[in-house]
């Protein structure tokens, strides 16, 4: 895992017993993954964990001391399983209370709407632990924050991608990864051999296949990734004319 | 993390860089979430990592000890980018090579194959880690394996949910979680103090509120978990009367 300073890596932290019951399917993880691949952002791991404040804290301490930024989603709503923000409080180890800027945001909100009183469960989403930013969530007011490189995110899908979008402008993105993708055709029990010398030949471009099973065909996607497109497009050269010679073999046979 | 005789855990490792770029969209999770729902398994912990024998080898380990049962999809296929074998066996420190039951699956496979040469990149996925047990696969024949509590598998999802069913008579399934849903029809904001108590007043039962937006409603669903029917019987009661409270007070500001 050497650093390299033109690469910046992220992870992401799920937290909620809902996923890991089956109960909620996550949308999160693949919506974030394309968003910081955009970005050219490299996201090198994803947990989920439970709504257990030693789970979060290890988490959370883990993965941030390990990649450039965190994004967690879940638990931030106004329930007494909504325990996010007291454990990011508790793994940086810096107090926790209301916030004044939080506490005017929701009291604006909760004023607008008839009926909703601004209760003391609500004012539990007005708790940020200090020194935090806050991340804005232009869909339910309720704000997420940002403490050092961890940024704490709703769970709810449409809140959550309005916080990126709200988040995206501070963070320092990686040189954009360029990736190309070659349907081979053919299954990878035969394009694997050839495959491996063209990885071989060309390091600095990441080479990897994917099987897939459409109906009665068994095929495979060759996907190629790197940061330089001139590196990309010779890959690509060399598969293409491997591609080429397999399927002259396989007609050789019939 | 107090282990229980009766209580059964599990995590599961999803091992590819398609999920963490965003290509793949990853849906063994909610599948093997739901499976051990089913069979009274907790799932409390998933890790997604890179194709990088570090990263794995140190999931593997970490996963591997804390919980009865270990999960991984992916990385079992022929090709050069496919690691999880040697990984698995590098985390346990025993010796892999072609394993002679595998080799017999996959030559009498091939055999009924035209055009389908038994190569030797096809021949990658017989290499089992030494004491491993085979874990058959009914839709394309290449074998996981189990060595001690960690189950290895495909990441093709009609193959791992074969494999899955291979699998699910070999685990000693802990008493069955009962789940019990109430959508409440309130926001969350309005149940979460009153539920606060109810959870308190009835600590054997898991109580989580999960708020949802359909159109132009924002309400929330109370989901009750516990191995024992009275005890959930006796605790959405309460919530039940719970409700009907709240929504007496609602009605009353009209």
């Amino acid at each position: 895992m050497a650093m390299n300073a033109d690469i910046i890596t992220a992870a992401v932290l799920v937290i909620g017993d809902e996923i890991l019951s089956g109960r909620t399917k996550d949308k999160n993880v693949g919506f974030i993954a394309d968003y910081l691949t955009q970005l050219g952002i490299d996201l090198k791991e994803v947990r989920v964990v439970s709504d257990d404040e030693a789970a979060i804290v290890e988490a959370v301490n883990a993965l941030r001391k390990r990649w450039t930024y965190v994004f967690t989603t879940g638990g931030i709503g106004p329930t007494h399983d909504d325990i996010t923000a007291d454990s990011v409080a508790a793994a940086f180890g810096v107090g926790i209370d209301h916030d004044a800027r939080a506490m005017a945001i929701l009291e604006a909100h909760y004023a607008k709407m008839p009926n909703a009183e601004f209760n003391d469960a609500r004012k539990r989403m007005a708790r940020i632990p200090f020194g935090a930013d806050l991340i804005e969530n232009k869909v339910s007011s309720a704000p997420g924050f940002r403490l050092e490189n961890v940024h704490v995110m709703a769970g709810v899908p449409s809140v959550m991608q309005a916080m990126m979008d709200a988040i995206a402008p501070t963070l320092k993105g990686g040189r954009h990864m360029i990736s190309l993708t070659i349907d081979s055709g053919l299954g990878e029990g035969i394009v694997a051999g050839p495959l491996a010398d063209v990885q071989k030949a060309h390091p600095s471009v990441v080479i990897g296949s994917y099987p897939y099973i459409r109906g009665d065909i068994f095929a495979t996607n060759i996907v190629m990734r790197s940061r330089d497109q001139s590196k990309l497009d010779t890959a690509a050269s060399a598969i293409e004319a491997m591609l080429a010679d397999l399927k002259t073999q396989q007609q050789a046979q019939f």
